[in-house]
């Protein structure tokens, strides 16, 4: 299965949510992951989130799909996932 | 077509970039927006923003699908388009 994911949490939180989301998936941009991913692992990763996030808050989107060939992604200006950054 | 986009732009543009993305899109989250959109529009919403944008560091991603129904969405925790922001 090919996810797109999107966080948005707080301050405190984006270290550990970048951290846990370069686990599993490709990072993109900023907040935004992409990859393939099995369905458990996609559970493992909602649950491990979870366990930390405010849910009053914070949220992840998914964005799925059977197939990236669904989708074609395009990026305008500066392609991030290109640099790298320290955490 | 329809699109997600997300954008990461410097802080001084951003209220400028959710301003402009609304015209276009629904938004969803922070910096994501989904909707459907056609070729001409889509172009003319990269032609607006490209006019402010600060392509060394901001960006912006649009993945973009012939039919929504190839994507499933989402949420965990909370779903803020929900709430209405004032800009």
């Amino acid at each position: 299965m090919y996810v797109i994911l999107v966080y948005d949490v707080g301050e405190k939180r984006v270290g550990k949510m970048l951290k846990l989301c370069r686990k599993y998936l490709n990072w993109i941009q900023n907040s935004v992951f992409e990859g393939e991913i099995s369905e458990v692992k996609l559970e493992e990763l909602k649950s491990k989130a979870r366990a930390f996030m405010d849910e009053e808050c914070d949220s992840l989107i998914f964005f799925k799909s059977r197939d990236s060939k669904w989708l074609y992604k395009e990026i305008v200006g500066n392609e991030r996932s290109n640099l790298d950054i320290i955490i």
